[in-house]
């Protein structure tokens, strides 16, 4: 049997945790702050980029290929790009190891290179000096980009998914002739971004503004959409930045406009990560381990075939191979687990380890009975259901599964969702109760930076809907134009 | 109208150079030796990918995603390993920058690593690490593991797609119980690989090992696919090792066999690389630019609408829209250019360039006569087509491209394979035909190197098939066990 899974009333953090090792999601790497991403972890992952990248294809984006590494000059262009990730960089500053006499394996002295070389911990800068070589005319634009890609930010507190140094994840980087047409794509990539969370991940989410402070290094304005994680913590899970000029001008990007005028081009950049098999496994998951929504899962069933003599593992198999044409035909991901030597009651709990949506047990009795057991792993209902129906039976499930994780997290958000009108109230709400508090803001700085000093607690953002409200910022006592999100965060 | 490109008597490479640019495959970028994937090469990488990663899952594969980075001390773990990589490593030294008042941005010299970080070249010794955790018993046995990832490797003499210091690439790595399970196991890629050449890529390739100075650095055994261009150079196109027990050793990687003894494990390792786009292009590429096989074109039907008036349009895109909507139910993947502004003549040489398998047209008088003009990119033909049959014919069209690009390949290689007996025959065939030479090889390092030296001509592999037949070798003298492919190569 696996370790057991700290419950999550017990210790949060290491619940979270066992849950990854259980599923064999993820596993700590030799290199500090770097996952290795496992199987189980990865076809998750690849499943969400399917259903991104159709989005996004839909929408009109191509996918492309950057370098991986950045003249170190780029970086220092645009200036709060370079203050926002001049101190978490991976700098390569050489080309060559050789064998010292004294010191072993070193960086070859005679190979240090003329400029360093950063890692990418986002591709804006390379991307603007290309982009300055492609655009000329308003013929040249949109470019509507996106690229798969792996990056590297120097970050010292890192969690398996949720914060690591490598991290896997898509950029979006578009260009446009005018300033409305930037932000209308800001916010159609936010609008993927919602309805992927809510729609594949079953994950409802905030849609929001940024506070400056939170803003992307170089962004005039970030949108985000936020979650909220079953512990009462919030989770920044997407973000799609209005970058105006600042780009365009510090990469010398100017395009001839119908007038035969010439202008700095309008940029957006955007993208999701490997955080995101993060917020998917805090959000649904259990004391029993992983919950996956059927949409995402790589596994949407598990037939467990049960017998003992050779006579009834024939008839039992034989069943389950019909099944497993039958389901497969009608475009459901199934396994049948026909492995010897594990029992039937180990499989059983491995399927539950690993969040597989759907669990059926097939034994002598059922193949006579013409029946199978089909058990939830949500809610861990169990079944017997005539194998006539079974396929439609099964794809009801999985439907249901879907929209019963959703309901329940959104259920779990509104119970966790408070509105305040007092600063006392306000901290005894973060302490006893956690989740989203919405309180009215003066639209200041330091009544942001006041609020987090004192109660660790952050504006996640803005809502795009339903914010305007005249009132008074309970801490400042100055005027406010509307309640924001308030959360302490991941 | 496009920039013209070189034919390919002038000056081959520059048509290479030419192909790629015309086709908006790729471009170079300001970090010397990375280039930019643009989307139409990414997306043919794309397809590759879809085709190749459908064939690892059928063998029984799973992917998954280790670290970018790999401490220094790792490399050294494996002699052959290290020697062969060590000269050409992006060392990363340090975790930020900072201001220098004197020099401007610079590494901060308190932010350097206590032990060196290498960009992975490949990542056997990551991996084997990791493997050394994940391994105690036969039952943990095979693990099959395949990753889709960038490495970097610090070239000199770079040429986009075919030699880059940052490429994409799959690299799988597998672990077994037994030396003829690894071994069976690199002989499965190496028929993937050569199944996916020809099938897919429409490129022949020979199947065979490669000698002990070609072999992969910390293998025992190297297997490789090599295929022929069109001036005569051979191109690795991928390479499966049997690595026996040498990474096993080097991280003690042991597991209790059945009969509960500790013995290390056995394995393989093994890659193809966006140097595979390269290839395509020089095997089956003309002067008027890029020539795809439909099984991997992005695009392998573009439709070209031609009208004046007002109402022609109407029509003729009415038309154009119901074929775009027959071809995309069966299962072609059409585009129609119905962009303003450009001319269909334009339009015709932009997927000439582009290598559009097949490019449609349709004006008025095709409407009425209810017609489509049909033209296959690689003979050049053109036809004009009933309606009605528009679909089978494109399909069969598709179908025979294919097979006309592979046997068009294959009768260029046939010619250009010629078997020798004497030094001096060879010398003048490497000389004045090209190609690959056939000749009786004495076993040694030394002869291989002397040719190398005189000629330029390297063995690229001892064939799989087809190769013992006693003889001599023209070269030292010495006695033969059967002739071998020598090639100048990429």
């Amino acid at each position: 049997m696996a370790e057991a899974i700290t419950p999550r009333e017990q210790d949060y953090s290491q619940w979270y945790l066992d849950v990854i090792k259980s599923a064999k999601l993820a596993d700590y790497s030799p290199v500090r702050g770097c996952m290795i991403i496992r199987p189980n972890g990865y076809s998750l992952w690849e499943n969400m980029q399917a259903g991104l990248d159709g989005m996004f294809k839909e929408t009109g984006h191509q996918n492309a290929y950057f370098p991986i590494f950045i003249p170190q000059s780029f970086l220092a262009r645009e200036a709060d790009h370079v203050e926002g990730f001049a101190k978490e960089c991976a700098v390569v500053t050489h080309s060559r190891l050789k064998v010292d006499d004294e010191e072993g394996l070193i960086a070859d002295p005679d190979s240090k290179l003329e400029e360093n070389l950063i890692v990418r911990p986002t591709s804006e800068t390379i991307i603007w000096d290309t982009y300055s070589r492609w655009i000329q005319s308003w013929r040249d634009l949109p470019i509507l980009m996106n690229q798969w890609a792996n990056v590297v930010r120097w970050e010292m507190r890192t969690r398996l998914f949720l914060r690591t140094m490598e991290f896997l994840w898509q950029e979006g980087h578009t260009a446009h002739a005018t300033e409305q047409e930037a932000i209308d794509e800001t916010l159609t990539i936010l609008d993927v971004y919602a309805r992927f969370a809510e729609e594949y991940m079953a994950v409802p989410v905030i849609r929001g503004v940024k506070t400056e402070s939170e803003r992307f290094a170089g962004a005039v304005e970030t949108y985000c959409i936020e979650a909220l994680m079953q512990d009462g913590k919030a989770l920044q899970a997407g973000t799609s930045h209005f970058l105006g000029q600042n780009f365009a001008k510090a990469f010398d990007c100017q395009f001839q406009n119908k007038n035969n005028e010439l202008e700095y081009v309008w940029a957006t950049s955007w993208g999701v990560s490997t955080r995101l098999v993060g917020a998917l496994i805090m959000v649904h998951s259990d004391d029993q381990g992983l919950i996956l929504p059927p949409k995402l899962a790589p596994t949407q069933v598990a037939l467990v075939p049960i017998y003992r003599k050779d006579e009834e593992k024939d008839n039992v198999l034989k069943a389950a191979r019909e099944i497993e044409t039958e389901l497969k035909a009608a475009g459901v991901r199934i396994f049948v687990d026909d492995r010897d030597g594990f029992r039937p009651g180990w499989k059983f709990n491995e399927y539950e380890v690993q969040g597989v949506p759907i669990r059926l047990a097939l034994g002598p009795r059922d193949v006579a009975n013409g029946t199978v057991e089909v058990a939830r792993r949500d809610t861990k209902e169990k079944q017997t259901v005539q194998r006539d129906g079974l396929v439609s039976h099964v794809q009801t499930t999985l439907e249901n599964v879907q929209q019963s994780l959703f309901n329940k997290a959104l259920a779990n958000r509104e119970a966790h969702t408070t509105s305040v009108d007092s600063y006392d109230e306000f901290k005894t709400t973060l302490d006893e109760k956690g989740g989203f508090v919405l309180m009215h803001w003066d639209g200041t700085n330091e009544t942001e930076a006041q609020i987090k000093e004192e109660t660790k607690a952050t504006i996640r953002c803005i809502p795009v809907e339903g914010y305007e409200e005249e009132g008074v910022d309970p801490v400042s006592g100055k005027q406010s134009k509307g309640r924001v999100y308030y959360a302490r965060a991941y």
